[in-house]
């Protein structure tokens, strides 16, 4: 692999994607959380590129990770890991994906999380670990390493910006949201942070994600609670259909807010924190979208009728990945034939002569025709916004599903054929 | 849906894609056989837009079609016709899919059929129709009807390119391809046209494929050469993931050869003619990717050692499907790890460590991990040509698929995000 693989193409000090929030929200900070970011020289000049996030004795973590047959060293580090479901630090390294590179990758990781380990005085199973950048280059250890002393004297001086920034590849704006809720006689924070510009671009653009909470939780309640936001969240989402090796969302819950434990999915105060992890998970799954490479709208597609929910994201996902779609929304072209196509070719049941499509509202076709004079014109100032709805129904059963995704732009062609070095 | 929906953004008289083969091909022709084409004026002005082949009495036709769960009324119909296996005649208009229309749909299909029936006297189901073009629209049956009597009266007088050229839509130039080959005493000769700029544009471009031989053959042996040709022929070929709602390829035998008859599909012979069928399926189907919208490149991709064919199959879409991988090709990148990130996310079994990647024959990654010092200035000739090829091995088992795909260039996203009027 030569060196510069995977850089200099589209890098943080890149102009902000037209779909960028304002700003970077104010967050909530988290009781037994403490941040520090470093500038490692891993692969980038000038900017920080090590972030470290250690958290109090008794925190717990759940994950889930890419479903990739090449998944990373660090993938199988942090499956490992779990299963203790003890946590004590995060660390992650933008510049290397550490994927791909053999033996040596998986003693990267050690290495790595051995070093937070010796300084913390913990177990390394405690210590998850992500990376995010090149793939097939050796992680250059020795420079994660020099920079462990200075990382951990710093811990608490990083808030969520900084940290946002440190893990950004091809990123062109921080991503990060929280919320608070009332739990009991508790005020529960959750903040989290993660980067990626869609499931795209595995030199450098692996979507991570870390959800921080002080709610009490056990381990495996905690789990389910990440496994159903998850899902509606961070698996609503695609960009073009790629998915990386080396995903990663973490959700860490410290316990600092001393609510009455959480023992078990069951409790209904866990559908209740549900609601609002979701919500922030959302959040931040749907900047990942708007920091897709060239996008240029932000698409919602929500599929009903299908013959259950499963069905329906199967549907939801072929109109969202077909780049027949995403190119006439890219040229604000009502061609909702498309839509049928990717609709048939999701192969799940659908009652064609039930079929129904509205963009921006405006009904186009219904029970499987198209409805004589509909207003076009309507539809096409809609499609030239930078949001757009679109939603299609198909006539067999209750099934419901919204996924979110971004146009294709000959500004990610541009993006994706540029040479590497 | 608007006049004009589909049309005009790319047409028969554009320039040929890059990847064009020299010329039209010279083809046998069939005994048995008879081709007229019409310029009816569905849509197009200027041009011939119906196809009609009519067979003699005792023919017998197979026919695989789209797996879309919106396929078209003609779809509908000729799966409907090919219970009795006979054949008569094939009808087929450019301009209109005939698709998404509802019941008019379907009667739009009984009438074209009821038209070419009462002209040759045969039963409605033994003629085939299918039809490509506009989604939506209502086919106008009546300018079908209008020139019937003239296609009739001019069975004999088309050849092999004008009928090609009769059911172009968005294809740049015409498809064709044929053999011959000795069984028995007697030579056999198969020919065939085709259209389609890849499983895309379900507008205007529908992939249709229609392969006549004089071969004497019992209609269920027919069907299972058939199914074993495509296999490897237009199921191994994909432009951009997008299936039509009226893909179609019938395969119709004349029996005019008077070779002693293959009755079922064990007849050693039944293979012996099967590899001369595939062969020409094969040219058809890869003719298909070279007027893929916006190519620049024909890829074929090898993949080995999966746990069976139909593994590595899925493996090979998964690659050849990749925004990724098809904008690196097209920006003449070796990127190789957007081929690991393919590979993974194809969720089929895969020995990681085991993973090898070559391109142009030059080996770039072995046994899980780049290979140190390789030849990247061969590989980047390579890609830089435009017939590249790409080998991945997965290390796992014996299996083995060999599928072909054009690159994704800025024309791929220009062609399709033109407003349609």
């Amino acid at each position: 692999m030569p060196e510069g693989a995977g850089a200099g193409r589209r890098g943080a000090m890149n102009a902000p994607s037209p779909l960028a929030p304002a700003g970077f929200p104010d967050l909530p900070s988290i009781g037994g959380l403490r941040m520090a970011v470093a500038a490692a020289g891993i692969k980038y000049r000038g900017r920080t590129d090590l972030w470290l996030a250690e958290v109090a004795q008794g925190s717990v973590a759940a994950g889930v990770f890419t479903l990739s047959r090449t998944a990373s060293a660090p993938v199988e580090w942090c499956r490992a890991a779990l299963g203790s479901g003890a946590a004590r630090a995060v660390l992650v390294n933008s510049g290397n994906a550490n994927a791909f590179t053999g033996a040596t990758g998986a003693s990267a990781v050690r290495a790595s999380a051995g070093a937070v380990a010796a300084r913390l005085r913990c177990a390394p199973r405690s210590v998850y670990v992500a990376s995010t950048g090149v793939i097939g280059e050796p992680l250059p250890t020795e420079r994660v390493e020099a920079s462990m002393d200075a990382l951990v004297a710093d811990l608490g001086a990083a808030g969520w910006r900084e940290s946002a920034q440190a893990i950004m590849t091809t990123d062109t704006f921080p991503k990060g949201a929280g919320a608070r809720v009332g739990l009991d006689d508790a005020e529960i924070a959750v903040a989290g942070i993660c980067k990626g510009s869609g499931m795209i671009e595995p030199d450098m653009a692996t979507m991570l994600g870390f959800v921080f909470t002080d709610l009490a939780v056990a381990p495996g309640a905690l789990q389910a609670l990440l496994n159903s936001a998850v899902q509606d969240s961070f698996n609503a989402i695609t960009v073009d259909g790629d998915t990386s090796t080396s995903d990663t969302v973490l959700l860490i819950a410290t316990g600092a807010a001393r609510n009455r434990a959480i023992d078990d999915a069951d409790d209904p105060r866990a559908a209740e924190f549900g609601r609002v992890l979701e919500t922030v998970m959302v959040d931040l799954a749907t900047q990942v979208v708007r920091d897709g490479e060239g996008a240029s709208k932000f698409i919602t597609i929500e599929v009903s009728g299908a013959r259950d929910d499963r069905a329906a994201r199967v549907i939801a996902k072929a109109i969202a990945n077909s780049p027949l779609v995403k190119t006439a929304i890219a040229g604000a072209d009502a061609n909702w034939g498309r839509v049928v196509m990717a609709v048939g070719k999701a192969g799940e049941a659908v009652r064609r002569e039930r079929l129904g499509i509205r963009m921006g509202g405006v009904e186009i076709a219904a029970d499987g025709r198209a409805v004589d004079g509909y207003d076009e014109s309507r539809v096409a100032a809609h499609l030239r916004g930078r949001e757009i709805h679109l939603a299609v129904s198909v006539g067999v059963g209750a099934g419901r599903a919204r996924v979110w995704t971004c146009d294709l732009t000959e500004g990610y062609v541009r993006i994706n054929a540029d040479y590497r070095s």
